[in-house]
């Protein structure tokens, strides 16, 4: 458990829909300062959220220029600035694509984008820049596929030549949505391959959220892991697309096993893997901080379960066959209340042993609601 | 061919998007004026679409108010109100759903803002009212299904008895989104079900994007024809969830088999289907007339190709389990080259031969884009 | 817990496979003895298994000849009969179909099938005959749905006239397999059409594994309890298609949903939802009966869990819109550890405590596979 | 037209049928001759199809010792030996499969049994090894994903280095079926990795059924043509799972989209894309040889539409950005009637105009009824 950090996601605080519209609420952030302040609650009260994954263009406004104000956020609120998002789908410019757009001066206007968020990400020492690309097409025929694909490798290499030794690029996979054809980056081997063109600092990102109905998540995981190649996770749970939804609150058994190929990866390995756990939930209906408090309340439950997966006896009915066996460490793991013993290890780290009810009991909502509703939310940019 | 009519949606002429933001057009249509004019513009040069469906909130500004400036556009362009779409998931009360709501103020709203389309339909001589709802939950918990169905019936109904005698009420369904957990018309068979318990003037309004993966459309449409339970459609295409995309770009022959069914039907039961063809396209890259042009000539090749399979031999086919011969009956018809028999039939009407074309060298777009093109965008109510 | 009974399928103790072929187990249950023994140990085991469904062709190889050896070994073995599945696709007849065929004459044998499944029932007193049909085509044109659907409806109706008052006919649905163009009984709404078009004593029998990929079975489960048309269910999981694995395999989380809109359903009418719980897998790795044993036990947790949900505050907060709190109703009871309190009830009622551990330790498996593992395997008719 | 050529599968002329059962046809083939004799008859009338695809375990009943006999077979028939299919998954021992079964016993058999088959195609001088793999798990925590896959590269490296110089290993891969939680091969980037670490001559196979519902498959050829990986086709249809249907069946515009990719990709580079197209189709209700030659002269079509894109207009469009003009260079081919030139093709060379007539009155299906239909069918080995 002492291990277990999760990331929290600056655009997870302010009000977000989807394309029929944004349901607004009162205690929604707008500002980089009001982000900081809920993410700090939510650290508050749960104690592992020590990072703020930030985007640039909606948290640096002012582009390197804020990198200061961020920096004394994070100092006032303890909570440091994790993973540097670029955006590269808002601006009309990217309507043909960014890395991918047949305009060799859109590609470059986005890979300037990338380098300024790469320095930005220096500037408040963040170690991850998360790429994700809205690239693809929506009709057959209208873009060339093998052009994209060495317009990207091209992009990539040189975003990557401007890392730092101790940073890395973590390149993001979706099948579809916003282009409804095809995606430029639409899988875990096409993020692959990009990321190995890109160089050995590049790993990929694994949104649980982008894959096929009935793929099989923690596959790709457990050979990601094997090939070296895992970066990182943006968290969030869905049934149909990718809705965003909070983790585990459609299907907790497929987080439990996407939490168990590492544990087991670790085990055997002796290895600790590297990985980025980073929420990335936009639903509009619950309330911001309640929702992160839940998806990661959620995130630590899961994560125990697959921590008491008994794995020596795994290893062997494994051997065996024993089919039955093996899938019952698995099953009586996720049966296993572990909320008690999470409560436990709260109360000795001074941490509210009931975090939702904590941040109730602070009233924190309250005064943010009355201090962000009057507000004009017309200028607020966020997903939707 | 002469038969074939399908129409337009207004809003399909203005700027739309995905939640990750929307391209502007210089030529998008932001006023009912300019909606009329475009679609005035392509039924000019297609011959099929004489009608225009409104959504109440977007088009109808004053409700009643503003019926008297529908009816003058109407007149001037040549092109008649279609079917009257309310809008019940725009508004802030709705974020837990309208006919659906747990609260019976909400839903008393939801009831007016229909009753006043219906009396907008009746003024302005629509027949059709189409109702689709976007009500549904994120979360396994958060909404009583069966509460929410009955309060549907109760709405329907109500509804349903404020229609004149040659009103229909039609009900579509959509599997997700915006809700992602559970929507409370899904299927086609909750469609059924509620437009049967609102009336025998509610039919099942079938969008081809709303279906399940690998769902069969053609076997839906057979049912209902069967049932006398079949309204109309809205025509798009997609690949992966509700894209919105120009018909038959994806899959035409999905969309042939649909015309097969129904002319199928036709067929043999002698009796005209009486359904209402509409597009409901709303895609944001592929410039909006032109779309439009795309769908609707491609509607006609699909229709017409479906037209000529030879009925009495694949009566014959089917009767005998001749697999390959019954199978080759639709893939021949699918196979041949309706284009030229389009074309002497437009020439024959006066219509020109290759609508694309001819609107391309009319001018129109680049005299809108002079006119429109200056406007400030961001008051135009759309999707997304 | 005292309510919760679950029947077992006698073809869950014979070999199967897939179209790849099958893996024999000197376990595996070849007559009907054999199967009856089978089930009275699990039975014996888990305490909650007291009949089994039994498959016309496959355990009545005389037909009504049968019924006396079948109701000596439920005498002997203290397992009755349950449902009675007739077979309408094994014969070379139903190349084209069932009920669905053009032929007519094979229409008749499909029909005279059903009836002496019937009358079977009836010597055996079971109430459910169960019928899933794999009528159907695979390519497109091939059929003509409407005159199928007619003939179903004519076939269901006449089997349903020889049912006595108080048996029930069940009508399951399936999307796909071994259809796989079209299915005659594809969806749950086309299942409610025929079930009404039969008659009053037949509803509709939910396969957990016969539906699209993410769509939700729970909001048919309360459609079908609203309507008064659900019969039962055949309990499996899946992860792609219909793959007939154990219970709560893949996604335990959606078998407790399913349990609690049953739950919620009684508590909120006071009703007793009058449906029949039975297990159909058929996968062919894990041992055939520890397979069972799983799957009880699975389902008499999964069942437990909804039955501990908070219903009274779920209502209040399904009322408020408090969707954190809604929610963390089911997952407050789907996180609790309800092996403990089963196992005192099974103590209490003299079953063993841990069914798979007393099923090890009895030795019935050394003891069968010694008796049945030199037969010829051949003979045996199965699935695959 | 000259240039394409498909290799027929010998399967595809033996009965075959799904887990719940199999349909007989008189004319199904069961013995190396009748199959070689079907493919000569459907080489006959299409004139494309010179190779048939054998397999090791079906065609080669006595291994090495069946050589003479296939050769011989080639020349009275005038097909030769095409790619060689091991079979890896029939045998009881696979029951936990093949390369990556956890008994090393299991795996050497395996390799022993791919080696004897590349023995096997040097001596009827095949260049292809075909290597399908239906390795995986049904249930979670049953096997260990990294450590089969590691006894994967394993096995294909050793098998590769039995290569000769001149052949090639085809590694396919498939989501599901017969494994329904994890596939070892289960997506198109872990056929690429594993082909990587055999050895230069392996390549990916890309069987058009094996991709999850909605996937993009001409984006995995367009990127296996790039990296130089991709090996052949499998070509069939399907609508949900691995159907297996006649090609073209239920969307012939993915097929033509396919072929449009190697069209583009081989004028854009003035190289020729050294594919092997293979039927797989293995669906049991239309006659085997019928169904063959349909799908044949489908491909052709298809491969045809694609072969009269207007290439330079299309580079155009895509680099303005024009959607619809590009969209309409694949349309409109597509739209193309391309069956007179194909006829006019055939005729010049001495080929039946129209294949399937040409069969029809030949007299060859009656001729191997009559000659086949008494046969004992028990003794067939095929899928299911």
């Amino acid at each position: 458990m002492d291990r277990f950090r999760i990331e929290l996601p600056s655009w997870g605080f302010a009000d977000t829909g989807t394309r029929f519209g944004k349901f607004h609420q009162p205690a929604a952030a707008s500002t980089i300062e009001e982000k900081f302040s809920d993410a700090a609650e939510v650290n508050r009260v749960t104690g592992v959220c020590p990072t703020l994954a930030l985007h640039v263009l909606w948290d640096f406004r002012d582009g390197a220029a804020s990198v200061a104000e961020v920096a004394g956020l994070a100092k006032t609120t303890g909570v440091r600035a994790g993973s540097i998002n670029p955006n590269l789908f808002q601006d009309q410019i990217y309507k043909f694509g960014s890395f991918g757009n047949p305009d060799p001066q859109v590609r470059e206007t986005a890979l300037q984008h990338i380098l300024a968020s790469v320095e930005i990400a220096s500037a408040v020492q963040s170690r991850d820049i998360s790429l994700w690309f809205a690239d693809g097409s929506n009709y057959p025929g209208t873009q060339n596929i093998r052009h994209r694909k060495a317009w990207f490798e091209d992009g990539l290499r040189r975003a990557h030549a401007a890392l730092k030794s101790d940073q890395r690029m973590l390149v993001e996979y979706k099948p579809f949505e916003p282009a409804f054809y095809h995606t430029d980056i639409a899988d875990w081997g096409m993020a692959l391959e990009l990321s190995r063109a890109a160089g050995p600092q590049a790993k990929v990102l694994v949104d649980t959220g982008h894959h096929y109905s009935s793929q099989n998540i923690e596959q790709i995981v457990a050979w990601l892991l094997d090939l070296g190649m895992l970066g990182g996770f943006h968290f969030n749970d869905r049934r149909y697309a990718d809705d965003d939804l909070t983790l585990g609150s459609i299907d907790p058994y497929q987080v439990f096993r996407i939490f168990h190929e590492i544990a087991l990866y670790e085990w055997e390995t002796g290895a600790r893997a590297d990985i980025a756990y980073m929420v990335d939930q936009s639903h509009n209906l619950k309330p911001k901080i309640e929702a992160m408090i839940q998806t990661v309340t959620t995130a630590q439950e899961l994560f125990a379960k697959a921590a008491i997966v008994d794995h020596a006896s795994l290893a062997v009915h494994q051997r065996n066959g024993a089919l039955v066996d093996a899938e019952n460490c698995l099953k009586d793991a996720f049966a296993t209340d572990v909320r008690p013993a999470i409560e436990e290890w709260r109360v000795a780290r001074g941490i509210p042993a009931q975090p939702l009810a904590a941040f109730r009991e602070s009233g924190y909502r309250q005064r943010i609601e009355a201090e962000r509703g009057g507000k004009n939310r017309a200028a607020v940019s966020s997903y939707a």
